[in-house]
């Protein structure tokens, strides 16, 4: 790629991002879409306060907002997690800004002065295509140069900067984190533990009594009540055919009441068919059928959560304490002497608890995971595999066959020959959209116990899938591909190809990252997805309130991918800030305005649908110092391609970076793994009502329809009534 | 080695053996020798009964006692450690009985009937030297044969044995370690926990205070008190002086007395000079100068005593809680947010607590522990490098330029000859003896916190020496160097070679096998040099009672030098027990031997000097696990060397280990590193008294001479007066 191709690709973008913001900026003063570009204040209630400021605004209004949210706004709005995510965004941003004030200055003028690319064009016209961007980068120094004591130190500067950095940042989120847990409103999480691998108990006794008898004894002041997890698919079934019929029943009364308004005051009552879709079967009246199905439903609900408590109590529990402490102690102390049993862990947030897998056994856990493991590395090293060989079956004539409708398009000759040369990317594009969602059913199929657990495991999974696919894959192939006719011809010239052709790819990464934010964030900004979609579908399907409402709904941020996007391009930017230092701007730029919208998105649009306390921020931490890893030996081998003989000076980073990681380990993780007792014992605002704590857990289908049944609740899963166990 | 020249080694041996067992029974039966052949009786204070029986005895009457004690009796007498030690004997045993019983009937005939060697004799003249020994191992079966299926299989039958009789012994010892942790009877040690890396307090606070108030805040119900570690470096030095010359005053006391008695009423009134060594100086009159001396000595003691306590306080503690379940919980559950301050483990017993190494910082530990194994390697590897270089150094010559007064001897030609023949193994014997000290004092030095971790870890490196050196180096070095010859000639040759030599080598285990059990087990039973040590003693230095109780002071088991040897005697025997299943009944004898010599010693002779509650199987059991690992892949090269096609059928067995290690892992292990809450919350037999569990931890440097002051002695610590601080 040429300097001029460059330019237009990055002014190009650069417009699809400013059309794109003013296209925001316009459509959000619209009152009309304030649901698509504010639900989070809306949903959290504070919308008049916001309507008001918006409509004085001007275009740049939302960024001087998002600037001026204090942390304490932010954590309101997004939650602690969204929080940590913006802080690793400005903490990689402060990374690059603090490597490219010693870079830029520094390597720039060493590189450009240079000129190994004129001499090696000279001596062989055939690699003579560099381009300005090309002379700016460490490929332009001559082999042995004593110049390259400057990018080797530049190594050394960048390491040092992600160190104090990452350090601070560490400290920052740990405190954090500690606030969160030992904040005056106690969580009905920070009261529960989690127990998984019961033992069966002794016939005739329930789980639920032996959960009980056992945490009794061994917690004989602090132990509140158990609830024991129980197989609900049966009572869940009943339970979403009640809501799906009560959601019907509403929508059908708007239809009623909306046709009654116009002409004829009775209006036409709506009636479906029973049978599959709606499309066969007898025809009904919709209220009339609705309501009697969930009068009839509704009596086979409560007999079958009454069965579900008695009979169908599984191998976990949640345990509940009268305090923090307690409940933090006990998570963290082994129970039982044969220790595959009554393992404890700290309970998740009822929310976010994937009840499907909490009975799930150790063995079964484990097996699982390692199955799952190499399902992922056989995905992220052989992925193409399964793409080609279902491309390969996708061809047009295959597909004429299955559908034969398509024939009557597909025959024509330029629909045709656009169909075969796009099918093969198509299947690509398909494959790669659907990818986060196949990590995160891996991920949940390990045994997880939480919401939050399986994103960070798919998180970590398309880490290795993007840094592995895209960044060693087109740096090796983009070197490989466009030096093998050269290494043909002269296989001694491998060292120097390659020396020259990994700076050449930076060129290549440029683009990439700045298309990626400019247009990425461009989009993320406007919304104009969700804005056509819920457009969509209020015109056309939503006939309720809470339909419209279901419709406008934000959703979370998405950490599952977003995380690892971002990644990739820190390990990117990372790993060319010496050897081109030009690509550090645009790494600045991306996490810069990233740190922009993200602060604009969480603040105005999405709504957490957990709270793990920035759990992520470890698994973070982790992957920018494996990027360094990666950064630093690339450097060691970059260096040594270019005959220096001080390579060597770049060995002790390795190590030191190690023990770095060994260091923040030793005085961060463990406070990210469990929660301390200093933070579990903060004192909390009130007497918390142990009751709601407890309801808390309850799962929705089995919620009994009066709240005061909630000791019935209990004493159905006990064999023993409640008052004799007690005593 | 041939058959004739390898069963003169057995019956000589053996010989030796049955000499030494009845010195044993005569020697022991003498009632002037029962301190050195009883004396764990003696000191249990059970001494009458077991003398009664001792007189009565056969010769073998040892046997039937050490069979007939029960394991409660061995739990009595040496402690859960020894029964463990023991149930480690008895379960390799169990391991090659069962091996045997299908391995010998098996393979020896399959071996015998083939004729590999004999054809290899009459092909290849120069290797045609085999014993019938060798006839019946695996190297006789010829490559490719049908025949290797039965050693395939013995593998198999081998490593599920061993699974099998491995789960048993694991869940044997996890119960009696969880007996011992919830006896009735309370140990100092289950009240308390050990904090290391205590933050600096805040100015005019003193650490006393500072982990009082914290421990305090965070158990406000199970915190009775702490007692913060100091530099007793000062007090102990003057306590020690203080106990040797109460020692030599009791020792001047007898001798005084002893003159007196015989012709001179009023005796002679021992004397000794001050100075260095007691030969220079002044010439005093010992009981006096004594006397003076501790009176001299207290008062400094006490004031030593109270400085120590109140400034040399440093930053780990010791806190006691109020129940067994309290301590136990605390030491599982992370304090600080900081995680790399107060951290918390279990508190060893007061009696094996390696004071000096408890205010270590956790990055010194660390680095200390990064650098032992440093040099531990390098120790395993290179240690023939510093021993070459001192027997150069330890020349004749040069040893008679240092010592001139041995030239007179050296000079003897006989002499000469002999010495420069033996000086270099004489190095390396030495350096062996010191082996085990050397590795100890490395293991305490990485700053563990207790005694039997210490030893633990120094057994660990011990093992990795032991199988370094003398299986690998004895294998590789007597495959390589028997065949380097015929390998120069024909280089293609190597591979059967090896297929040979290996087998070959069995015979050379066999020697060492038999002659390790019987010559040891023989000295170790007679306890020969003990006896001429106690008697020499008895005669020329001791004068007090107490003097002869320190001359037979039996000491303990000395666990980290025994462990790895029968460790590599086991794994010697594993490897070799289908290459050459003759091997098998002689691994059977050397631990039921070894079990029935320990059981006799540990009943009668060795005093347990610490009680891990047999932390140390999981350590056995790694190893065990690790020594089948080494011998599935030996067997799986070893059988691909002989060509035969089905060698791969080996490889399951490779994971199978790894998977049952995990789940041993996952069953057992963590109840060994923690105590699990139920073993901790079984009922104890009295309320227990606080005080004394406190006392028990005091060192003896620091305690007070009236046991009422024990109150002062926490005064003392704390700035702020007792009661002031408990409000």
């Amino acid at each position: 790629m040429d300097l001029s191709s460059f330019l237009t690709s990055l002014a190009t973008s650069f417009v699809i991002f400013v059309v794109l913001m003013l296209v925001f900026v316009w459509l959000s003063r619209k009152p009309e879409n304030a649901v698509v570009y504010y639900p989070n204040p809306i949903l959290r209630g504070s919308d008049p306060w916001d309507g008001a400021r918006r409509r004085t605004r001007s275009p740049v209004g939302w960024i001087a907002e998002a600037f001026s949210a204090s942390e304490a706004d932010v954590v309101a709005a997004g939650g602690v997690d969204a929080v940590v995510y913006l802080i690793f965004l400005a903490t990689v941003m402060g990374i690059l800004v603090f490597s490219g004030i010693v870079l830029l200055p520094a390597l720039l003028p060493v590189a450009g002065t240079d000129h190994a690319l004129v001499d090696a064009s000279k001596n062989n016209k055939t690699a003579g295509n560099f381009t300005s961007i090309d002379k700016l980068a460490m490929g332009n120094v001559k082999n042995g140069s004593q110049r390259l004591w400057a990018f080797l130190l530049g190594v050394y500067w960048v390491s040092f900067v992600t160190y104090y950095i990452l350090w601070r940042t560490y400290k920052h989120v740990s405190n954090l984190r500690a606030a969160a847990k030992s904040s005056p409103d106690a969580k009905p999480e920070e009261f529960a533990i989690l127990v998984r691998d019961v033992p069966k108990p002794s016939p005739g006794q329930s789980i639920k009594d032996h959960v009980d008898s056992y945490f009794k004894a061994l917690h004989p002041e602090t132990f509140y009540r158990s609830m024991v997890v129980t197989d609900n698919k049966e009572a869940n079934k009943i339970w979403k055919e009640i809501e799906a019929n009560k959601k019907k029943l509403a929508r059908a009364e708007a239809v009623y009441a909306e046709s009654k308004s116009t002409s004829r005051p009775d209006g036409t009552r709506p009636t479906h068919r029973t049978g599959c879709l709606g499309l066969v079967g007898e025809k009904v009246d919709t209220i009339n059928y609705c309501n009697e199905k969930i009068n009839e439903l509704l009596p086979k609900l409560e007999a079958e959560q009454k069965i579900t408590l008695r009979e169908k109590q599984q191998s976990a529990a949640i345990i509940f304490f009268n305090s923090r402490p307690a409940a933090a102690s006990a998570s963290q102390t082994i129970h039982a002497q044969n220790t595959n049993t009554w393992a404890v862990l700290e309970a998740p947030e009822p929310r976010q608890v994937l009840w499907t897998n909490l009975p799930k056994k150790l063995y079964e856990r484990q097996l699982r995971q390692a199955v799952v493991y190499v399902i992922v590395f056989l995905t992220v090293v052989f992925y193409m595999v399964p793409i080609t060989f279902i491309s390969a079956f996708t061809t047009l004539d295959n597909l004429k066959k299955l559908l034969p409708f398509l024939k009557i398009v597909a025959d024509q000759i330029e629909i045709k020959t656009v169909l075969e040369a796009y099918l093969p990317q198509i299947v690509l594009i398909v494959f790669l959209a659907l990818l986060p969602m196949f990590l995160m059913i891996l991920s949940k199929a390990e045994g997880l116990a939480s919401e939050s657990h399986a994103v960070r495991a798919a998180a970590g999974k398309y880490f290795y899938f993007v840094v592995f696919n895209v960044f060693i894959g087109v740096t090796l192939a983009g070197t490989l591909f466009s030096s093998l006719k050269s290494i043909l011809n002269h296989p001694t010239q491998i060292v120097p190809l390659l020396g020259r052709s990994l700076p050449g790819n930076a060129t290549f990464f440029l683009t990439f990252v700045a298309l990626k934010f400019f247009v990425g964030y461009g989009l993320e900004l406007s919304r104009l997805v969700p804005l056509i979609i819920f457009n969509l579908k209020k015109k056309f399907l939503c006939k309720t309130e809470a339909e419209v409402k279901e419709a406008w709904a934000p959703g979370d941020l998405g950490y599952a991918t977003r995380v690892p996007n971002d990644m990739l391009i820190m390990t990117i930017v990372l790993c060319y800030s010496v050897i081109a230092p030009l690509i550090i701007p645009f790494g600045v730029v991306y996490f810069g305005l990233g740190w922009l919208v993200a602060r604009n998105q969480v603040l105005r649009v999405y709504v957490p649908s957990y709270e793990s306390n920035g759990r992520m921020w470890p698994h973070m931490h982790t992957r920018i110092i494996a990027a360094l890893l990666v950064y630093q030996i690339t450097m060691l081998g970059f260096i040594i391609l270019k005959e220096f003989c001080y390579a060597p000076f770049l060995i002790p980073l390795i190590p030191i970076t190690f023990i770095y990681a060994f260091i923040c380990k030793n005085r961060f993780y463990l406070a990210f793994a469990h929660t301390p007792l200093e933070v579990a014992s903060r004192e909390i605002k009130e007497t918390p009502n142990m009751e709601s704590i407890y309801t808390a857990f309850i799962p929705p289908c089995l919620k009994p329809e009066k709240p005061d049944d909630i000791d019935h609740f209990e004493d159905a899963q006990s064999h023993t009534s409640r008052s004799t166990s007690l005593t």
